[in-house]
């Protein structure tokens, strides 16, 4: 079975069961999942509303970041999901996840999954303060 | 609200939602969380079934654990349980979970809060191979 297990670039809410579903494998003994979500600060200002766009590219760019960590760690499977459109407080913006046979290996591709995304996927986030200024930002936080 | 929000040792199935909810906070931005499952091999050998006990001082080393790491580490929530008794295949054995504004605190956190809990936590693990050998490991990989 592929290591790629889901990926996804959507308007609709993200779920941890089905990013922990699609990476269960018996031959895995740790897995772990990194969960981002909408902070209601940034900069020391309150946040209030935010919405993510992606560019047309981000699904190609998501699959080779995404390929090249399971050829990079030794792991059994992964995940990773973004979400765009607007999102409130709380939301979860984007989860991945990855499962291997020990958690020295799961932490550091994880580590490296989440970054690579945030640094090299054209997704960007629109944030507005609650004072009424906003911010166009990479994804990255 | 405490940083520690949820710790146990118990000998039902653990829930990652369960755990996922206990460290909910709007002030997070992301969310570490590493699963422990049972591995269908352990050094080469295929493992039939197995069971973990806790010495009766368990949870209070584990509450030393976890309040050590909330006072190490600038986080928001953390959470982390065991399930001991029996166990199959691919069942959850361990979940934690640590939620942080930003990125690199939830993963260094959640990284020292598994692996003080295998180190330091008195749970072992009985594994019984396909091949009849058993043997006793402490629950550190």
């Amino acid at each position: 079975m592929d290591v790629v297990r889901l990926l996804a670039i959507r308007d609709t809410p993200l779920s941890v069961d089905e990013v922990m579903t699609a990476v269960a494998d018996q031959a895995a003994g740790g897995t772990t999942v990194f969960v981002g979500t909408v902070r209601d600060h940034d900069h020391g200002k309150p946040v209030g509303a935010l919405a993510y766009s992606a560019h047309p590219s981000a699904e190609r760019e998501l699959r080779r970041v995404a390929e090249k960590v399971a050829a990079d760690f030794p792991v059994t499977a992964l995940a990773a999901v973004h979400r765009i459109g607007e999102l409130r407080l709380g939301d979860i913006a984007v989860i991945v996840a990855v499962a291997a046979a020990h958690r020295d290996e799961a932490f550091a591709a994880s580590r490296r999954l989440i970054d690579d995304l945030k640094r090299e996927v054209p997704i960007w986030k629109h944030q507005v303060f609650s004072d009424g200024t906003t911010e166009w930002v990479g994804a990255g936080e």
